[in-house]
Protein backbone atom coordinates (compact mmCIF):
# COMPACT_ATOMS: atom_id res chain seq x y z
CA UNK A 1 0.00 0.00 0.00
CA UNK A 2 1.37 3.33 -0.78
CA UNK A 3 2.04 6.18 2.44
CA UNK A 4 -0.92 8.78 2.55
CA UNK A 5 1.47 11.56 1.20
CA UNK A 6 1.44 9.62 -2.25
CA UNK A 7 -1.95 7.96 -2.00
CA UNK A 8 -5.41 9.70 -4.14
CA UNK A 9 -8.07 9.78 -1.21
CA UNK A 10 -11.52 9.70 -2.42
CA UNK A 11 -14.89 10.81 -0.17
CA UNK A 12 -18.08 10.15 -1.18
CA UNK A 13 -20.42 12.00 0.57
CA UNK A 14 -19.79 15.66 1.43
CA UNK A 15 -22.07 16.55 4.16
CA UNK A 16 -20.42 17.24 7.63
CA UNK A 17 -18.49 14.72 7.95
CA UNK A 18 -17.26 14.07 4.42
CA UNK A 19 -16.81 17.73 3.76
CA UNK A 20 -14.51 18.48 6.98
CA UNK A 21 -12.86 15.00 6.41
CA UNK A 22 -11.87 16.09 2.60
CA UNK A 23 -11.18 19.77 3.47
CA UNK A 24 -8.98 18.68 6.43
CA UNK A 25 -7.08 16.15 4.38
CA UNK A 26 -6.02 18.49 1.44
CA UNK A 27 -1.88 18.76 1.00
CA UNK A 28 -1.68 15.50 3.00
CA UNK A 29 -2.06 13.19 0.40
CA UNK A 30 -1.59 13.29 -3.41
CA UNK A 31 -5.39 14.15 -3.88
CA UNK A 32 -8.45 14.17 -2.76
CA UNK A 33 -11.32 13.74 -4.66
CA UNK A 34 -14.82 14.48 -3.60
CA UNK A 35 -17.72 12.29 -4.88
CA UNK A 36 -21.61 14.02 -4.09
CA UNK A 37 -24.22 13.42 -6.29
CA UNK A 38 -25.00 17.70 -4.94
CA UNK A 39 -23.36 19.19 -7.87
CA UNK A 40 -23.62 22.57 -5.96
CA UNK A 41 -21.71 20.79 -2.48
CA UNK A 42 -18.96 19.78 -5.50
CA UNK A 43 -18.82 23.17 -6.57
CA UNK A 44 -18.60 24.83 -3.50
CA UNK A 45 -16.29 21.95 -2.05
CA UNK A 46 -13.76 23.03 -5.05
CA UNK A 47 -14.21 26.37 -4.25
CA UNK A 48 -13.19 26.54 -0.52
CA UNK A 49 -10.42 24.33 -1.50
CA UNK A 50 -11.69 21.70 0.51
CA UNK A 51 -10.75 19.20 -2.68
CA UNK A 52 -8.67 18.86 -5.34
CA UNK A 53 -10.77 17.36 -7.72
CA UNK A 54 -15.02 17.13 -8.14
CA UNK A 55 -16.23 14.40 -9.72
CA UNK A 56 -20.47 13.46 -10.05
CA UNK A 57 -19.74 9.78 -11.09
CA UNK A 58 -19.07 7.20 -8.03
CA UNK A 59 -17.83 4.98 -10.14
CA UNK A 60 -14.65 7.11 -11.64
CA UNK A 61 -13.70 8.52 -8.28
CA UNK A 62 -13.52 5.07 -7.06
CA UNK A 63 -11.20 3.65 -9.66
CA UNK A 64 -8.81 6.62 -9.03
CA UNK A 65 -8.30 6.11 -5.27
CA UNK A 66 -6.05 4.34 -3.18
CA UNK A 67 -8.32 4.82 -0.25
CA UNK A 68 -11.89 5.52 -0.57
CA UNK A 69 -14.14 6.75 2.54
CA UNK A 70 -17.80 6.36 2.44
CA UNK A 71 -19.04 9.47 4.43
CA UNK A 72 -23.07 9.09 4.25
CA UNK A 73 -25.45 8.24 6.48
CA UNK A 74 -25.49 4.67 7.90
CA UNK A 75 -27.84 2.74 6.17
CA UNK A 76 -26.15 4.29 2.44
CA UNK A 77 -22.48 3.42 3.67
CA UNK A 78 -24.20 -0.26 3.84
CA UNK A 79 -25.82 -0.11 0.36
CA UNK A 80 -22.58 1.47 -1.09
CA UNK A 81 -20.00 -1.33 0.30
CA UNK A 82 -20.55 -4.13 -2.13
CA UNK A 83 -20.58 -1.38 -5.88
CA UNK A 84 -17.91 0.31 -4.46
CA UNK A 85 -15.64 -2.78 -3.59
CA UNK A 86 -16.30 -4.33 -6.97
CA UNK A 87 -14.66 -0.96 -8.52
CA UNK A 88 -11.95 -0.89 -6.42
CA UNK A 89 -8.37 -1.09 -7.03
CA UNK A 90 -6.33 -4.75 -5.64
CA UNK A 91 -5.07 -3.63 -2.31
CA UNK A 92 -7.16 -0.15 -2.12
CA UNK A 93 -8.53 0.59 1.76
CA UNK A 94 -12.18 1.12 2.04
CA UNK A 95 -13.02 3.14 4.95
CA UNK A 96 -16.16 4.85 6.41
CA UNK A 97 -17.01 7.72 9.22
CA UNK A 98 -20.77 5.80 9.74
CA UNK A 99 -21.75 6.34 13.66
CA UNK A 100 -22.87 2.65 14.07
CA UNK A 101 -20.98 -0.51 13.09
CA UNK A 102 -21.56 -3.83 13.09
CA UNK A 103 -23.93 -3.70 10.30
CA UNK A 104 -21.26 -1.72 8.30
CA UNK A 105 -18.69 -4.36 9.04
CA UNK A 106 -20.64 -7.49 8.13
CA UNK A 107 -21.51 -5.85 4.29
CA UNK A 108 -17.34 -5.08 4.38
CA UNK A 109 -16.48 -8.81 5.41
CA UNK A 110 -17.80 -10.13 2.15
CA UNK A 111 -16.10 -7.78 -0.32
CA UNK A 112 -13.23 -9.52 -2.18
CA UNK A 113 -10.12 -10.14 -0.38
CA UNK A 114 -7.98 -8.09 -1.94
CA UNK A 115 -9.90 -4.66 -1.18
CA UNK A 116 -8.63 -3.76 2.34
CA UNK A 117 -11.46 -3.24 4.75
CA UNK A 118 -11.60 -1.20 8.00
CA UNK A 119 -14.29 0.99 9.90
CA UNK A 120 -14.48 3.97 10.85
CA UNK A 121 -16.42 6.43 13.48
CA UNK A 122 -14.71 10.06 14.33
CA UNK A 123 -16.08 11.13 17.82
CA UNK A 124 -17.12 14.75 17.00
CA UNK A 125 -21.10 15.38 15.54
CA UNK A 126 -22.59 18.27 15.29
CA UNK A 127 -26.56 18.89 15.46
CA UNK A 128 -26.05 20.86 11.73
CA UNK A 129 -25.29 19.22 8.73
CA UNK A 130 -24.37 19.56 5.20
CA UNK A 131 -21.34 20.82 3.14
CA UNK A 132 -21.69 24.87 4.02
CA UNK A 133 -21.31 23.25 7.42
CA UNK A 134 -18.16 21.37 7.02
CA UNK A 135 -14.67 22.85 8.62
CA UNK A 136 -11.28 21.58 8.16
CA UNK A 137 -10.88 21.67 12.34
CA UNK A 138 -13.57 19.55 12.79
CA UNK A 139 -11.51 16.47 13.98
CA UNK A 140 -8.69 18.48 15.61
CA UNK A 141 -7.87 16.71 19.05
CA UNK A 142 -10.79 14.64 19.04
CA UNK A 143 -11.34 10.69 19.41
CA UNK A 144 -11.49 9.30 16.01
CA UNK A 145 -12.81 5.13 16.35
CA UNK A 146 -10.84 2.83 14.07
CA UNK A 147 -12.89 -0.82 13.84
CA UNK A 148 -10.74 -3.37 12.12
CA UNK A 149 -12.10 -6.61 11.00
CA UNK A 150 -9.89 -9.92 11.20
CA UNK A 151 -9.26 -9.52 7.63
CA UNK A 152 -8.01 -6.13 8.06
CA UNK A 153 -3.82 -5.93 7.29
CA UNK A 154 -1.51 -4.48 9.77
CA UNK A 155 -0.64 -2.20 7.55
CA UNK A 156 -4.22 -1.42 6.15
CA UNK A 157 -4.87 -0.16 10.05
CA UNK A 158 -1.74 1.88 9.68
CA UNK A 159 -3.00 3.64 7.27
CA UNK A 160 -5.81 4.25 8.16
CA UNK A 161 -4.08 5.64 11.46
CA UNK A 162 -1.99 8.05 9.89
CA UNK A 163 -5.37 9.13 7.94
CA UNK A 164 -7.03 9.97 11.11
CA UNK A 165 -3.87 11.75 12.65
CA UNK A 166 -3.23 13.64 9.32
CA UNK A 167 -6.88 15.23 9.79
CA UNK A 168 -5.74 16.10 13.59
CA UNK A 169 -7.73 13.15 15.35
CA UNK A 170 -6.74 10.44 17.89
CA UNK A 171 -7.16 7.15 16.63
CA UNK A 172 -8.76 4.72 18.95
CA UNK A 173 -8.88 1.15 18.34
CA UNK A 174 -12.42 -0.38 19.25
CA UNK A 175 -14.23 -3.46 18.17
CA UNK A 176 -17.59 -2.72 15.90
CA UNK A 177 -20.03 -4.22 18.95
CA UNK A 178 -18.26 -2.89 21.19
CA UNK A 179 -18.46 0.67 20.15
CA UNK A 180 -22.11 0.32 19.18
CA UNK A 181 -22.92 -0.46 22.89
CA UNK A 182 -21.11 2.35 23.85
CA UNK A 183 -22.21 4.57 21.73
CA UNK A 184 -25.96 3.29 22.18
CA UNK A 185 -25.62 5.23 25.62
CA UNK A 186 -23.35 8.26 25.53
CA UNK A 187 -24.64 9.39 21.42
CA UNK A 188 -27.64 7.44 20.73
CA UNK A 189 -29.44 7.87 23.95
CA UNK A 190 -29.05 11.58 24.24
CA UNK A 191 -30.40 12.01 20.90
CA UNK A 192 -33.63 10.39 22.22
CA UNK A 193 -33.78 12.56 25.47
CA UNK A 194 -33.04 15.45 23.94
CA UNK A 195 -36.32 14.66 21.52
CA UNK A 196 -38.42 13.61 24.79
CA UNK A 197 -37.46 16.89 26.29
CA UNK A 198 -38.68 19.09 22.77
CA UNK A 199 -41.36 16.85 22.48
CA UNK A 200 -42.61 17.78 26.52
CA UNK A 201 -42.19 21.23 26.15
CA UNK A 202 -44.16 20.65 22.55
CA UNK A 203 -46.85 18.62 24.60
CA UNK A 204 -47.25 21.08 27.84
CA UNK A 205 -45.93 24.65 28.17
CA UNK A 206 -45.40 25.22 24.34
CA UNK A 207 -48.86 27.23 24.33
CA UNK A 208 -47.87 29.64 26.13
CA UNK A 209 -45.70 32.37 24.46
CA UNK A 210 -43.19 33.52 27.58
CA UNK A 211 -41.79 30.28 27.70
CA UNK A 212 -38.94 30.71 25.13
CA UNK A 213 -38.79 34.39 26.36
CA UNK A 214 -37.55 32.27 29.56
CA UNK A 215 -36.14 29.36 28.39
CA UNK A 216 -32.24 28.87 29.63
CA UNK A 217 -29.28 27.41 28.75
CA UNK A 218 -30.28 24.00 30.38
CA UNK A 219 -32.84 23.59 28.03
CA UNK A 220 -30.97 24.74 25.19
CA UNK A 221 -27.73 22.15 26.13
CA UNK A 222 -29.67 19.34 26.94
CA UNK A 223 -31.89 19.61 24.01
CA UNK A 224 -29.42 20.27 21.21
CA UNK A 225 -28.60 17.61 19.33
CA UNK A 226 -32.34 16.98 18.58
CA UNK A 227 -31.47 19.42 15.80
CA UNK A 228 -29.56 16.12 14.27
CA UNK A 229 -30.22 15.55 10.49
CA UNK A 230 -33.17 13.22 10.74
CA UNK A 231 -32.08 11.13 8.08
CA UNK A 232 -28.86 10.72 9.62
CA UNK A 233 -30.68 9.33 12.58
CA UNK A 234 -33.03 7.28 11.73
CA UNK A 235 -29.95 5.49 10.67
CA UNK A 236 -27.90 5.07 13.22
CA UNK A 237 -30.99 3.89 15.41
CA UNK A 238 -32.24 1.72 12.66
CA UNK A 239 -28.73 0.09 13.14
CA UNK A 240 -28.58 0.32 16.17
CA UNK A 241 -31.82 -1.07 17.83
CA UNK A 242 -30.96 -3.66 20.71
CA UNK A 243 -28.63 -1.55 22.40
CA UNK A 244 -30.51 2.04 21.73
CA UNK A 245 -33.26 0.27 23.11
CA UNK A 246 -31.41 -1.26 26.06
CA UNK A 247 -30.09 2.19 27.22
CA UNK A 248 -33.54 4.45 26.46
CA UNK A 249 -35.07 1.51 28.72
CA UNK A 250 -32.74 1.80 31.63
CA UNK A 251 -32.80 5.66 31.22
CA UNK A 252 -36.82 5.44 31.62
CA UNK A 253 -36.65 3.65 34.56
CA UNK A 254 -33.71 6.01 36.09
CA UNK A 255 -36.12 8.73 35.32
CA UNK A 256 -39.25 7.66 36.57
CA UNK A 257 -37.05 6.79 39.91
CA UNK A 258 -35.88 10.28 40.29
CA UNK A 259 -39.52 11.72 39.49
CA UNK A 260 -40.92 9.05 42.37
CA UNK A 261 -38.54 10.85 44.87
CA UNK A 262 -39.37 14.10 44.05
CA UNK A 263 -43.34 12.77 43.99
CA UNK A 264 -43.16 11.02 47.44
CA UNK A 265 -40.62 13.80 49.03
CA UNK A 266 -37.93 11.55 49.86
CA UNK A 267 -35.71 14.00 50.20
CA UNK A 268 -32.67 11.70 51.60
CA UNK A 269 -33.14 9.64 49.19
CA UNK A 270 -33.06 11.77 46.62
CA UNK A 271 -30.01 13.82 47.59
CA UNK A 272 -28.20 10.97 48.12
CA UNK A 273 -29.27 9.73 44.14
CA UNK A 274 -28.79 13.71 43.02
CA UNK A 275 -25.02 13.48 45.16
CA UNK A 276 -23.67 10.20 43.43
CA UNK A 277 -24.51 11.27 40.16
CA UNK A 278 -23.09 14.78 40.19
CA UNK A 279 -19.76 12.94 41.73
CA UNK A 280 -19.63 10.41 39.18
CA UNK A 281 -20.21 12.78 36.50
CA UNK A 282 -17.12 15.13 38.02
CA UNK A 283 -15.15 11.67 37.66
CA UNK A 284 -15.67 11.64 34.53
CA UNK A 285 -14.71 14.54 33.66
CA UNK A 286 -11.38 15.01 35.67
CA UNK B 1 -38.98 54.34 47.61
CA UNK B 2 -35.52 55.96 47.05
CA UNK B 3 -33.91 55.50 43.03
CA UNK B 4 -31.88 52.87 42.85
CA UNK B 5 -28.70 55.03 42.78
CA UNK B 6 -29.36 56.08 45.99
CA UNK B 7 -30.36 53.12 47.72
CA UNK B 8 -28.45 50.54 49.44
CA UNK B 9 -28.74 46.96 48.11
CA UNK B 10 -27.81 43.89 50.15
CA UNK B 11 -27.44 40.60 48.99
CA UNK B 12 -27.99 37.38 51.48
CA UNK B 13 -25.73 35.10 49.87
CA UNK B 14 -22.59 35.61 48.02
CA UNK B 15 -22.78 32.23 45.74
CA UNK B 16 -22.91 32.24 42.26
CA UNK B 17 -25.77 33.80 41.74
CA UNK B 18 -25.77 36.40 44.39
CA UNK B 19 -22.00 37.26 43.99
CA UNK B 20 -22.55 37.88 40.37
CA UNK B 21 -25.52 39.93 41.08
CA UNK B 22 -23.58 42.25 43.35
CA UNK B 23 -20.46 42.56 41.56
CA UNK B 24 -23.09 43.71 38.73
CA UNK B 25 -24.50 46.24 40.63
CA UNK B 26 -21.39 47.77 42.25
CA UNK B 27 -21.30 51.66 40.63
CA UNK B 28 -25.10 51.31 40.23
CA UNK B 29 -26.41 52.02 43.91
CA UNK B 30 -25.24 53.95 46.61
CA UNK B 31 -23.48 51.06 48.16
CA UNK B 32 -23.96 47.06 47.74
CA UNK B 33 -23.63 44.92 51.25
CA UNK B 34 -22.57 41.34 50.81
CA UNK B 35 -24.03 39.25 53.93
CA UNK B 36 -22.39 35.40 54.18
CA UNK B 37 -21.81 32.73 56.91
CA UNK B 38 -18.46 31.86 54.77
CA UNK B 39 -16.49 34.74 55.76
CA UNK B 40 -13.69 33.58 53.03
CA UNK B 41 -17.02 34.45 50.41
CA UNK B 42 -16.90 37.82 51.95
CA UNK B 43 -13.47 38.24 51.98
CA UNK B 44 -13.15 37.52 48.51
CA UNK B 45 -15.81 39.26 47.31
CA UNK B 46 -14.26 42.65 48.73
CA UNK B 47 -10.69 42.00 46.92
CA UNK B 48 -12.45 41.28 43.61
CA UNK B 49 -14.33 44.65 44.23
CA UNK B 50 -17.92 42.63 44.11
CA UNK B 51 -19.13 44.50 47.18
CA UNK B 52 -18.85 48.16 48.83
CA UNK B 53 -19.23 46.28 51.84
CA UNK B 54 -19.26 42.77 53.59
CA UNK B 55 -21.28 41.93 56.54
CA UNK B 56 -21.43 38.68 58.44
CA UNK B 57 -24.34 39.51 60.75
CA UNK B 58 -27.43 39.15 58.95
CA UNK B 59 -29.34 41.58 60.65
CA UNK B 60 -27.30 44.65 60.68
CA UNK B 61 -26.76 44.30 57.10
CA UNK B 62 -30.76 43.98 56.48
CA UNK B 63 -31.58 47.11 58.81
CA UNK B 64 -29.04 49.38 56.52
CA UNK B 65 -30.78 48.39 53.33
CA UNK B 66 -33.30 49.79 50.87
CA UNK B 67 -33.12 46.86 49.16
CA UNK B 68 -32.79 43.04 49.86
CA UNK B 69 -31.92 40.46 47.49
CA UNK B 70 -32.17 36.95 49.15
CA UNK B 71 -29.72 34.95 47.25
CA UNK B 72 -29.01 31.48 48.79
CA UNK B 73 -31.18 27.91 48.15
CA UNK B 74 -35.08 27.90 47.90
CA UNK B 75 -35.62 26.53 50.89
CA UNK B 76 -33.17 28.92 52.92
CA UNK B 77 -35.38 31.93 50.87
CA UNK B 78 -38.33 30.56 52.75
CA UNK B 79 -36.94 30.24 56.29
CA UNK B 80 -35.43 33.59 55.52
CA UNK B 81 -38.11 35.96 54.71
CA UNK B 82 -39.91 35.96 58.39
CA UNK B 83 -37.08 37.38 59.75
CA UNK B 84 -35.45 39.38 57.26
CA UNK B 85 -38.42 41.42 57.11
CA UNK B 86 -38.89 41.85 60.42
CA UNK B 87 -35.81 43.78 60.32
CA UNK B 88 -36.53 45.60 57.16
CA UNK B 89 -36.87 49.31 57.23
CA UNK B 90 -40.64 50.19 56.54
CA UNK B 91 -41.05 50.99 52.51
CA UNK B 92 -37.49 48.76 51.86
CA UNK B 93 -38.19 46.80 49.11
CA UNK B 94 -37.37 42.43 49.57
CA UNK B 95 -36.38 40.55 46.66
CA UNK B 96 -34.86 36.93 45.83
CA UNK B 97 -33.00 34.82 43.35
CA UNK B 98 -35.39 31.95 43.92
CA UNK B 99 -35.31 29.52 40.46
CA UNK B 100 -39.33 28.33 41.74
CA UNK B 101 -41.51 30.91 43.04
CA UNK B 102 -44.92 29.69 44.34
CA UNK B 103 -43.88 28.90 47.98
CA UNK B 104 -41.44 31.49 48.24
CA UNK B 105 -44.55 34.29 47.42
CA UNK B 106 -46.49 32.49 49.86
CA UNK B 107 -44.28 33.45 52.71
CA UNK B 108 -43.95 36.92 51.33
CA UNK B 109 -47.55 37.31 51.50
CA UNK B 110 -47.34 37.59 55.30
CA UNK B 111 -44.81 39.82 55.77
CA UNK B 112 -46.24 43.13 57.30
CA UNK B 113 -47.92 45.46 54.55
CA UNK B 114 -45.07 48.17 55.13
CA UNK B 115 -42.36 45.95 53.51
CA UNK B 116 -42.74 45.64 49.94
CA UNK B 117 -42.20 42.62 48.40
CA UNK B 118 -41.29 40.89 44.49
CA UNK B 119 -40.00 37.23 43.66
CA UNK B 120 -37.10 37.42 41.10
CA UNK B 121 -35.66 34.25 39.21
CA UNK B 122 -32.54 35.02 36.64
CA UNK B 123 -32.64 32.67 33.79
CA UNK B 124 -28.74 31.66 33.60
CA UNK B 125 -28.07 29.20 35.94
CA UNK B 126 -24.95 27.41 35.34
CA UNK B 127 -23.66 24.07 36.88
CA UNK B 128 -20.84 25.57 38.89
CA UNK B 129 -21.13 27.36 41.83
CA UNK B 130 -20.17 29.21 45.21
CA UNK B 131 -18.25 32.60 44.77
CA UNK B 132 -15.54 32.13 43.00
CA UNK B 133 -17.46 31.11 39.93
CA UNK B 134 -19.52 34.62 40.70
CA UNK B 135 -19.44 36.85 37.24
CA UNK B 136 -20.56 40.29 36.97
CA UNK B 137 -21.65 39.66 33.00
CA UNK B 138 -23.40 36.49 33.87
CA UNK B 139 -27.23 38.49 33.93
CA UNK B 140 -26.02 40.25 30.36
CA UNK B 141 -28.85 39.90 28.14
CA UNK B 142 -30.25 37.08 30.10
CA UNK B 143 -34.33 37.27 31.30
CA UNK B 144 -35.07 37.97 34.77
CA UNK B 145 -38.89 36.49 35.89
CA UNK B 146 -40.05 39.20 38.32
CA UNK B 147 -43.17 37.86 39.92
CA UNK B 148 -45.35 40.32 41.87
CA UNK B 149 -48.09 39.54 44.81
CA UNK B 150 -51.22 41.73 44.22
CA UNK B 151 -49.79 43.58 47.38
CA UNK B 152 -46.78 45.12 44.95
CA UNK B 153 -46.54 48.44 44.32
CA UNK B 154 -45.89 49.75 40.78
CA UNK B 155 -43.35 51.99 42.31
CA UNK B 156 -41.50 48.27 44.24
CA UNK B 157 -42.20 46.97 40.73
CA UNK B 158 -40.63 50.12 39.10
CA UNK B 159 -37.07 49.29 40.99
CA UNK B 160 -37.03 46.23 40.70
CA UNK B 161 -36.85 46.58 36.90
CA UNK B 162 -34.79 49.27 37.53
CA UNK B 163 -32.25 46.49 39.08
CA UNK B 164 -32.26 43.92 37.09
CA UNK B 165 -31.58 46.28 34.23
CA UNK B 166 -28.58 47.81 35.85
CA UNK B 167 -27.80 44.32 36.63
CA UNK B 168 -27.76 43.82 32.13
CA UNK B 169 -30.60 41.18 32.40
CA UNK B 170 -34.41 42.04 30.45
CA UNK B 171 -37.19 42.15 33.37
CA UNK B 172 -40.58 39.84 32.44
CA UNK B 173 -43.35 39.68 34.46
CA UNK B 174 -44.30 36.41 35.08
CA UNK B 175 -46.96 34.98 37.58
CA UNK B 176 -45.46 32.65 40.25
CA UNK B 177 -47.49 29.91 39.72
CA UNK B 178 -47.19 30.05 35.80
CA UNK B 179 -43.67 30.61 36.45
CA UNK B 180 -43.20 27.24 38.10
CA UNK B 181 -45.21 25.40 35.79
CA UNK B 182 -42.74 26.86 32.62
CA UNK B 183 -39.62 25.88 34.57
CA UNK B 184 -40.77 22.49 35.56
CA UNK B 185 -40.78 21.57 32.20
CA UNK B 186 -38.09 23.57 30.41
CA UNK B 187 -35.83 24.45 33.52
CA UNK B 188 -35.61 21.70 36.53
CA UNK B 189 -36.72 18.50 33.60
CA UNK B 190 -33.53 19.11 31.89
CA UNK B 191 -32.44 18.68 35.47
CA UNK B 192 -33.92 15.29 35.54
CA UNK B 193 -32.84 13.94 32.32
CA UNK B 194 -29.38 14.72 32.69
CA UNK B 195 -29.26 13.15 35.84
CA UNK B 196 -30.78 10.01 34.40
CA UNK B 197 -28.36 10.02 31.53
CA UNK B 198 -25.11 10.16 33.62
CA UNK B 199 -26.76 7.50 36.14
CA UNK B 200 -27.06 5.23 32.65
CA UNK B 201 -23.76 5.50 32.01
CA UNK B 202 -22.63 4.86 35.25
CA UNK B 203 -25.16 1.42 35.35
CA UNK B 204 -24.12 0.23 32.05
CA UNK B 205 -20.83 1.41 30.29
CA UNK B 206 -19.06 2.67 32.80
CA UNK B 207 -16.96 -0.20 33.26
CA UNK B 208 -15.29 -0.19 29.96
CA UNK B 209 -12.48 2.55 30.57
CA UNK B 210 -12.94 3.46 26.96
CA UNK B 211 -16.10 5.10 27.06
CA UNK B 212 -14.66 8.14 28.71
CA UNK B 213 -12.32 8.64 25.77
CA UNK B 214 -14.46 8.08 22.96
CA UNK B 215 -17.52 10.60 24.73
CA UNK B 216 -18.47 13.30 22.68
CA UNK B 217 -20.45 16.53 22.53
CA UNK B 218 -23.42 15.52 22.67
CA UNK B 219 -22.87 13.97 25.87
CA UNK B 220 -21.43 16.44 27.64
CA UNK B 221 -23.77 18.77 26.81
CA UNK B 222 -26.81 17.19 27.94
CA UNK B 223 -25.66 15.53 30.83
CA UNK B 224 -24.02 19.34 31.67
CA UNK B 225 -26.58 20.23 34.48
CA UNK B 226 -26.20 16.96 36.49
CA UNK B 227 -23.09 18.98 37.85
CA UNK B 228 -25.52 21.62 39.18
CA UNK B 229 -25.14 22.16 43.02
CA UNK B 230 -27.11 18.89 44.57
CA UNK B 231 -28.67 21.61 47.86
CA UNK B 232 -29.91 24.21 45.39
CA UNK B 233 -31.34 21.27 43.24
CA UNK B 234 -33.04 19.63 45.76
CA UNK B 235 -34.51 22.45 46.98
CA UNK B 236 -35.70 23.48 44.12
CA UNK B 237 -37.42 20.04 43.02
CA UNK B 238 -38.90 20.00 46.28
CA UNK B 239 -40.59 23.31 45.73
CA UNK B 240 -41.67 22.69 42.32
CA UNK B 241 -43.20 18.62 43.11
CA UNK B 242 -45.99 18.81 41.51
CA UNK B 243 -45.35 19.92 38.24
CA UNK B 244 -41.46 18.69 37.90
CA UNK B 245 -43.29 14.93 38.42
CA UNK B 246 -45.58 15.80 35.87
CA UNK B 247 -43.30 16.82 32.96
CA UNK B 248 -41.27 13.76 34.13
CA UNK B 249 -44.19 11.63 33.45
CA UNK B 250 -44.83 13.12 30.01
CA UNK B 251 -41.05 13.09 28.80
CA UNK B 252 -40.61 8.79 29.86
CA UNK B 253 -43.66 8.00 27.95
CA UNK B 254 -41.91 10.20 25.02
CA UNK B 255 -38.88 8.95 25.44
CA UNK B 256 -41.23 5.11 25.40
CA UNK B 257 -42.71 5.55 22.73
CA UNK B 258 -39.67 6.69 20.85
CA UNK B 259 -37.85 3.62 22.41
CA UNK B 260 -40.64 1.37 21.53
CA UNK B 261 -40.71 2.42 17.40
CA UNK B 262 -36.60 1.72 17.38
CA UNK B 263 -37.40 -1.58 18.99
CA UNK B 264 -40.03 -2.19 16.25
CA UNK B 265 -38.03 -0.85 13.60
CA UNK B 266 -40.89 0.95 12.72
CA UNK B 267 -38.93 3.79 10.87
CA UNK B 268 -41.70 5.68 8.69
CA UNK B 269 -43.51 6.16 12.27
CA UNK B 270 -40.00 7.63 13.71
CA UNK B 271 -38.95 9.60 10.95
CA UNK B 272 -41.87 11.31 11.24
CA UNK B 273 -41.86 11.84 15.17
CA UNK B 274 -38.27 13.17 14.83
CA UNK B 275 -39.29 15.50 11.53
CA UNK B 276 -41.68 17.12 13.81
CA UNK B 277 -39.15 17.64 17.06
CA UNK B 278 -36.54 18.66 15.02
CA UNK B 279 -38.84 21.66 13.21
CA UNK B 280 -40.53 22.45 16.33
CA UNK B 281 -36.82 22.90 18.08
CA UNK B 282 -36.13 24.60 15.20
CA UNK B 283 -38.91 27.22 15.57
CA UNK B 284 -38.01 27.80 19.24
CA UNK B 285 -35.08 28.99 18.68
CA UNK B 286 -35.61 31.24 15.58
Amino acid sequence: MKPLSESTVTIVGLGLMGGSLAGALVGHCRQVIGVDRDTAALTRARERGFVDQAVDDLETGVRMADIVVLATPVRSIIGLVDQVGAWMQPDALLMDLGSTKALILEAMATLPEHVQVIGGHPMCGKEISGFEAADRDLFQGRTFILSPLPRTSDEALSLAETLVMAAGAQPLVVDGTRQDYLAGTISHLPYLLACSLVGTADATTSPDPLVWQIVAGGYRDTSRVAGSDVTMMVDILMTNREHVTKAAEVCGELLAELADLVARGDEQALRERLTYIRQTRKEHYQ
